[in-house]
């Protein structure tokens, strides 16, 4: 059994290891992180989403926080702050540096960040294949009212407006960078083509599941595949189930609600990437096009999310 | 009153907090500090003896350990091990890493190490100017028999000979790498021509001072500066202060002994460098055309090392 899951961080993380937990051995799981999240940071490459779907399956996250290293400590992002070194809003953790160092130093060597990610898999064990989107840079800025001069836009990586400003500053639109030029990574388009079945994982549908679709060719194969596609909400009673996807729907004027978010990824059947879609049990959603199905749409525990991953199967058409 | 000083170390960074004691506000103080252990580890710039003179002097020294920072922890090193990335033998601290991550980071954008030198001391605020013996790269390898070959010679950087080995491989001499081609950085030249006295630090003789002197000028400016050139012993009874001095002497077939050390640096009236040689109360030295004194070469803290300081004034003429 071929799966495919396209992830963003923290959400993706945890429904992969409900894949995992329903799939045991029997399966060849393939995830296709995004990338639009990743930064240079103090001259190291970070990539959020690659590392915590790394460090959740290989056992290394801090559970209660979600994000990052368990055990963490922040002593060099002191002494950075110590040095006035800037950005110095960013949770750069003593273990978690150690990830960016290598990567850094691998990416400088030339190699790419797929064969990166491959390689610092080989501590970590996933038991999924991590996939970055692509290789090439593409990175989310948001377009912003300047907070320092009311009268003028520019646009500000996604980590600066996420995590230093909480989203909290007027906001006008995303930009992919490098999306023109991005070509999906090694084995995107592949795992896409040749899958039983391929999830959307409930994740941030903009800026993480909008940042994949942004590399040329990947919404293509999804619409292209025959493998069905079921996607599943990442909002649960109009709020989002973690994150700030509500701030992000906003910005590009799409209402924070499962069916809202089902059409605006939209039905194969007409230009969209969804066969089936799944929400929480007490919504319901009606996207043209679209088989919609309501189960709990719970992340509580990996066999708590093993049953959703199940459901999501079934409305491929697959029983497990 | 400007006072110029050779240095290595931790020997160095102790002995100028002598100088620093002793003059107060009314010296300008110019420590020419080695490079040669410098070393690229994990995609940065890692400068030993810059560091350890600028957290000495700055405050931040793990004074029992004598290197390193203050409240250290380790875990990026554990990390770095857990990916099995080497080298894994280098004691690479978690508050240490922000100033290699500045550092690496300024000098990957073109700032030269003496500059990036200046940055990072505008926090620890030495009270003395740190001056990079060079800007370019001139780093001290050491020829060892193959430690996995023993019928093959090859060059290991000489912080993998100091702290992996602990000079327990058999050696067959250093190499400035980089020499040739290396200017002395700037202020050096400056400062040797137009202080009132220079230092030769209780450094190591040949892979701290004798690094700096394989620096094309160096040499030159230190024998022809109208300021008188005093050293001091690193050596007490045949055995070094600290450090491996001996396992670096044998090396380059010098005796460890005042006398020997004295020597081998020679006389500004012959063809070397010093005017004056101080050495422990309990050593004697002759040394040819060279003034020699015995007085407590003790560093125990800045206060005794002051008075060790005023000694080596009163060599060179300057009663204070």
């Amino acid at each position: 059994m071929r799966v495919s899951v396209l992830v963003g961080g923290v959400g993706g993380a945890r429904f992969l290891q409900g894949v995992r937990a329903l799939l045991g051995d029997a399966g060849a799981i393939t995830a296709i992180v995004n990338v639009g999240d990743d930064v240079w940071m103090h001259g190291m490459r970070i990539c959020p989403d690659l590392d915590t779907c790394m460090y959740t399956l290989g056992g290394g996250i801090d559970t209660e926080r979600g994000w990052g290293r368990i055990g963490e400590t922040w002593h060099a992002k002191e002494e950075l702050a110590a040095y006035k070194a800037v950005p110095d809003w960013f949770g750069l953790g003593d273990r978690d540096l150690a990830t960016h160092l290598i990567r850094s130093q691998m990416l400088r060597a030339g190699y790419p960040l797929s064969a990166v990610t491959e390689a610092l898999c080989d501590r970590w064990q996933p038991g999924v294949a991590l996939l970055p989107a692509t290789d090439e840079r593409n990175e989310t800025h948001v377009v912003v009212t300047d907070p320092d001069d009311g009268d003028n836009r520019r646009a500000i990586h996604f980590q600066e407006w996420w995590v230093r400003y909480r989203a909290k500053v007027e906001t006008h639109g995303f930009v992919n960078v490098g999306a023109e030029q991005a070509k999906p990574g090694p084995g995107v388009i592949d795992a896409i083509e040749n899958s039983d079945v391929v999830f959307v994982a409930p994740s941030n549908p903009v800026v993480s599941v909008g940042a994949i679709l942004s590399v040329p060719g990947i919404r293509g194969a999804l619409r292209t595949t025959s493998a069905k596609v079921v996607g599943l909400s990442p909002v649960i009673g109009g709020k989002p189930l973690r994150g700030m996807a509500d701030e992000c729907l906003d910005v590009i004027g799409v209402e924070t609600s499962a069916e809202a978010i089902g059409r605006h990824y939209g039905a194969r059947s007409a230009t969209g990437i969804l066969d089936g879609w799944l929400v929480h049990s007490t919504d319901t959603a009606d996207v043209p096009g679209v088989e919609v199905r309501s189960v709990p749409l719970l992340m509580t525990d990996p066999p708590t999310t093993a049953e959703m991953v199940r459901a999501a199967m079934d409305l491929a058409g697959i029983a497990l």
